[in-house]
């Protein structure tokens, strides 16, 4: 059962939009937040006059009309009270639920003295597989009104839309202030079954970043639209327009220019008229778009730089196109919308895991992503509340995320594209941030040095292209990589292991902003890793040479990194004086020790160090880093677990040698590496360490203390939270591998009743397995895309192998009886 | 019982600080938060690095060290988490206690392994009728510490300050960026038994706007100091000083140069030593005091004005003098805040009176008002977050306050000269934002129009120069504001009795910020009491034609008014057609339709309409315009009150009427309305409906809702709720008049045992009543200042009559059994 959330729950804001579209987000009260539809991010940024309401007349008793929103929950400590335009003091409604399932969220509404049954769902359409549609610039806004009353119920229910196009700015009363105000134009259209509000302006450039347009549209036949509110002095629009909806039902059109007067803009509303028989049902639909096609062709609006469009400008030029596409492809949008979070939530897995893994596909529909009309794809590490934070699709935190590949793998594969041609140099140094695109390079905000190349990215990235090609099969795109991959994996020789020994032992950056010295877990595994990724990249593009030089070097470097780094319980960072330099971590159990293991044990690597000695890790980063209460930890850096909290702390001295100043962020929390970690013992059979991290994470994200659908770090919708994919692959032991043609699932509990999602680069569906007197029976769905089956490994045993691929797809499930010929009767 | 509030309410913040001097505020966390100590208001401003801690050792037992401070309350959804420069990752307390009593706070902190009873009590002097000494730029904060461990305790309790002078600025990931620092200098010292650190510039020129220093000092004699914490990369400074403390309980002097490097501050810390044996206590106590002397010489910093001074850079030349000070006349100045305080909530009054009389203090002690160098008294009408927030002592709103004329007469006296003899014209016009001080005029902001004169304000002007005069008996001052008051009160005959019958029928423009048409109770009943009081200044200023005119107007005006506004249950606005003009009341019933009643009853000038309409009138206002639940109320303007809190509207219209665009504002609630619809429903006997409307406000300001000490209307701190002493007023029935000797009480509830502070003038106490077997025994010790008492008045009866006035002073208390012989004897 998933959570629900009430009024209460004040930082709740589930966001609407697609990949690389900005968003809108849903509160729990209902009400739409957080409007950051331009070319960056803007927490808070709020949308006056933009609501819905509904006036209902029961039988012939008085109307009544209320703001279709709970309540505001306090503090209530603004210096001037709540702005009118903010529609604080009219009526709303004494409770709502929310519920979110992402990418489905919905709001039940109810009042003691409403005898309506009231329900928002909301959602902007998620393909799994299809970036494009999972990037329209919309949401849909379905209201579901049924009447419990004994008495006819007449209906009207209006979303009201301030024109914001040229900016909104406000004085310190909270008045709107003229701002780039001015020829905000409003259109009243009905067309293609679409009745509503186009609103642009008349005034703003169109190569203006501020350029855009919004539309408010419903699919209800019966409408009654106020194109315009009243243009008057003090807080005259709201009473005017409140008194207008309660007095009739109906809205007026006032008959003003439809262009605004200079300074000033116009709010506009679309309602939908409906008469409710006793317990009859209606559902009103309505659609917002947007269109703000233009950013800077750069990582932050910079006026040295051209303007380029977003993708989704190139699908359609206005809100009013993008509304007319979601209405049109609809059925197929909403069907795949809807089996995607059917299947995703309708599991055996723990409701944690499943919030987790879901919540998490909001970064990529975040503004921490963007998508350019060139095709490129970028992203951020996370948000600033006004700004993108930490630029350039970085290598070393994109390693932890699992999501977009497993979602939208040809985004991940423009990623590697980026990193491994355009960012790897003729030396294999890998600039962890991608700058080429834009024409420019990485410095380091002081001075001008260029930065070190990050070991854990850079291997990261190598691991990453092995994984691009498992799930695509695709030559085309791997063939251009190959050499940047081989450069990379020599510089890594090269650079880092500075004495040959296979063990990275020199200065080496990595994420935690710092450089380790000496022979550590972190940089080691993720060799070996690399190493490993390399062979198996090269036996696919036959080079035996490569392939047999890693291979050598990952066999000599394997039981090297094991005598020198392994303590007994764990591995360590071998340094004399941990203090010599700044920074390290020395004795510390470190929690990504064994993060390189991870990536090689989801991908199909296999072991590389001797598998107790990894068991052992990893159940020592659960005992000594998991805390169940933060009041008494000592945490000198940022904080993001606190008082009765519990989280997994990114390194501890259980045996003692903590550095006079351990590495920047050692004490810290991120959930990135938290469900790294809890992925990991899942798939050491340490199911329940690994399902208190989770419940730990989720538990914090509990709408009270921090937004389920925002896990921040160094920004919100932080790219490293991407990893909690894998404790769907851990879970379930999905594997795929297109090229082969092989799927491979290996649930590690409820074994004998088991389904859940699954997706394999070309296709995706539900998996489920059960166990029956007969036997262990697996099904197959497909519900999107196609596969292209030759083999099924259940449990690390072969459980079909086939001559002749057979192809999956939605019309074509798979039942297979473990141990039986197939196709088995019955 | 004063309420509690606990490390959940994170919205309390109490403010510290005198007269003129900014705040900072205490939270109930233990927090000093809202730093706002420059020229203007700071809502939110934070001091890095600035928190006390403690480091104990029990006998042997490893040392424990913990931020003196509670939990830090959620949500915590920051982009960043927590910045290390709030400490927020450090151990805390895991309950606090906080209890405020104004002036005075204290907070506990408990925690389960910590065998330390801790207290934090904080307080700034506030010394009645002592502006000056209530106007300190400093706050003393003493920490009880009791041992309840049954081995010794060693302890070093520190404080710790951030130098800011120059300015703060931040970087988008929340580290401290260059701004205006540098130079930044770090002065240790232990002079006339302070120990501590003085923070000055050596870089900020002493007429910037920026310019001050701050003190940090303790007067405990063991101290451990650090000039400066490490000045390192990253978040060492944070993982330094704790490590530096919890190591040995002593601070180290890095021995840096004491200024600091360019573009960077430094951050001080004075530690207090201290071993506790069992049971044993201890005080440390700190001051900390500021200095910013400088401000424009104009209502907001204007680059086009010169400088001037604040009124306390007069007396102390920096913070060091104003610690020394603090600290010389620390018996005088801390025995008359803690006496003040003692009377004040030692009374049988409800806590609810309690609280809002002593809260509702804060506004003169916060940036809405400050002094100047040369004497005048200035105050906005309340604070924006980070600007004063509408200038000019606002005749309009100022005249619903009491308290400064309660505790700081002279104050006010300063406010009416400047009305009456700078901002009022030849014509009697009287602006009612006082600009002229600063050398311009009052303009509305928009095209360059004088505003129309504010028929409330300057009757309320003309009502507290009687008001004024009564509790000074001051002809020097009165006379020069003579010719003002006459000039005004002949302008209200001329400009808005257009038809010259007693009533203002003209277009009346008042605190609404808009006009009123036609005749209407708030204007008429003001003016009404305007000529009451013209006639008894006109009296003391032995003007007979002048109070013969005043006279005969009255008495015409008087029924005039009830006839033509008296509806048979309240007052209404008569007007042909309500919607010929925007924002009229027309028959609703105004909350504020007797304020000019109220004010003179208040002070002495009785009746103005038939005290049966009036006793009907203010108890329909209640009846109508108090609701117990705001969820179905329709409010198109600002929310101050909403969901199902209880609050009292500025109109209602319950036998309809209501205009399509009633007067803005009667949607909404404002406190100092309430405040004085309360006090006159208490003073007419309606006390439980009184109390009502008090407990409301009081209930919404709890902490977690609202700050209990920041009454907010337009801006923080607004001085309309200091009406909230006319409930002191109503409710003792306290009047004093110096010129005559005079002083009055007439408890409207539980007169047989009755205690309550007042205030005279000249004098401030305690005044209590008992009926015994004897008879009604009267008690009233003089605190403060003193009184030349001639005639004691008793529930309306003269209880004293002396032909010799006795001087009542804090070694001269006075005992009478009415009607007994004075002195009587025992």
């Amino acid at each position: 059962m998933s959570r629900t959330f009430t009024d209460r729950h004040r930082v709740v804001a589930f966001p609407l939009g697609g990949i690389g579209t900005g968003n809108v987000s849903l509160g729990a009260r209902g009400d739409l937040r957080d409007w950051e539809l331009g070319d960056r991010p803007a927490k808070g940024n709020r949308s006056p006059n933009t609501f819905f309401a509904i006036r209902f007349q029961v039988g012939d008793t008085p109307p009544i009309a209320k703001v279709l929103e709970g309540p505001i929950p306090p503090p209530h400590d603004l210096s001037h009270g709540y702005h009118p335009n903010t529609a604080a003091g009219l009526p709303r409604f004494a409770h709502a639920t929310f519920k979110g399932e992402y990418p489905i969220a919905t709001v039940d509404l109810a009042h003691p003295d409403v005898p309506l049954d009231i329900r928002l769902e909301a959602f902007t359409p998620l393909v799994p597989l299809d970036p494009d549609d999972s990037g329209i610039p919309g949401a849909v806004l379905t209201w579901s009104l049924r009447n419990r009353a004994s008495e006819p119920v007449a209906v009207t229910l209006v979303g009201s839309l301030i024109n914001p196009i040229g900016g909104l700015a406000y004085d310190g009363f909270g008045n709107l202030a003229a701002g780039g105000l001015g020829g905000n134009r409003t259109t009243v259209r009905d067309t293609d079954g679409l009745r509503g509000v186009f609103l642009s302006s008349d005034s703003i450039d169109p190569t203006d970043l501020r350029a855009g347009d919004l539309t408010l549209v419903t699919t209800h036949p019966d409408v009654t639209i106020a194109p315009a509110w009243l243009r008057g002095a003090w807080y005259d629009f709201l009473q005017a327009f409140w008194d207008d909806l309660v007095t009739d039902g109906l809205l007026e059109d006032r008959g003003y220019p439809m262009s605004s007067e200079p300074g000033t803009t116009d709010t506009a509303s679309v309602g939908a008229l409906a008469t409710l028989a006793p317990g009859a049902s209606v559902d009103i639909r309505f659609l917002l778009s947007w269109s703000f096609p233009n950013r800077t062709n750069a990582w932050w609006p910079d006026p040295a730089k051209g303007r380029i469009r977003n993708h989704y400008a190139t699908r359609f030029a206005t809100s009013w196109d993008a509304a007319t596409y979601l209405a049109r492809e609809m059925p197929r949008l909403e069907g795949a919308t809807r089996r995607f979070r059917g299947v995703l939530f309708d599991s055996t897995l723990p409701t944690e895991v499943l919030d987790a893994v879901s919540a998490n596909i909001v970064p990529v529909r975040s503004q921490t992503c963007f998508r350019l009309e060139d095709g490129r794809f970028h992203g951020f590490e996370g948000c600033f509340d006004d700004a993108g934070s930490c630029e350039g699709t970085c290598t070393h935190v994109w390693s932890y995320a699992y999501t977009v590949s497993a979602l939208f793998p040809s985004l991940e594969r423009e990623a590697r594209r980026i990193e491994l041609t355009l960012e790897t140099d003729d030396t294999g140094y890998m600039s962890f941030r991608a700058h080429r695109p834009f024409g420019s390079e990485f410095r380091w905000p002081w001075g001008d040095q260029r930065p070190e190349a990050a070991i854990d990215g850079q291997m990261g990235t190598v691991l990453r292209a092995w994984r691009e090609w498992r799930l695509s099969g695709d030559r085309a795109w791997l063939e251009p990589l190959w050499p940047g991959i081989c450069r990379a994996m020599r510089y890594a020789a090269e650079h880092w292991d500075t004495d040959g020994d296979g063990v990275p032992d020199g200065r080496q950056h990595n994420t935690y902003d710092i450089e380790f010295h000496g022979p550590n877990p972190l940089s080691a595994v993720y060799y070996l890793a690399g190493l490993r990724a390399l062979e198996e990249l090269a036996r696919v593009m036959a080079d035996d040479a490569v392939a047999a030089d890693a291979r050598a070097r990952f066999e000599r470097a394997g039981p090297r990194t094991d005598e020198l780094l392994w303590d007994g319980e764990y591995y360590v960072q071998r340094i004399d004086d941990v203090d010599a330099h700044r920074y390290q971590h020395g004795t510390g159990c470190l929690a990504d020790q064994l993060l390189g293991q991870l990536h090689a044990r989801l991908l199909g690597l296999g072991d590389l160090l001797p598998s107790d000695h990894v068991r052992s890790a990893i159940g020592a980063v659960f005992r000594h880093d998991f805390r169940r209460d933060f009041r008494d930890h000592v945490n000198a850096q940022r904080t993001y677990v606190l008082n009765d909290e519990a989280g997994l702390v990114l390194c501890s001295w259980p045996k003692g040698g903590r550095p006079r100043l351990p590495f920047v962020y050692s004490d810290e929390v991120w959930t990135g590496i938290e469900y790294q970690v809890a992925s990991h013992l899942i798939l050491e059979g340490l199911v329940d360490e690994g399902l208190e991290i989770v419940r730990a994470v989720h538990a914090r994200h509990d709408g009270l203390r921090r937004n389920p659908w925002d896990e921040v770090e160094c920004g919100h919708h932080y790219v490293r939270s991407m990893s909690s994919w894998a404790l769907l692959l851990a879970a379930s032991g999905a594997t795929a591998d297109v090229a082969t043609g092989t799927l491979g699932f290996a649930p590690r509990w409820s074994q004998d009743d088991f389904r859940c999602l699954f997706t394999a680069g070309t296709a995706w569906g539900s998996y489920r397995q059960r166990r029956t007197a007969e036997g262990l029976e697996a099904r197959i769905e497909v519900e999107g895309g196609s596969f292209a089956l030759r083999r099924l490994v259940i449990d690390g045993a072969v459980a079909l192998e086939l001559e002749e691929p057979r192809r999956l797809s939605p019309d074509q499930p798979l039942r297979v009886r473990v141990g039986e010929p197939y196709p088995y009767p019955g």
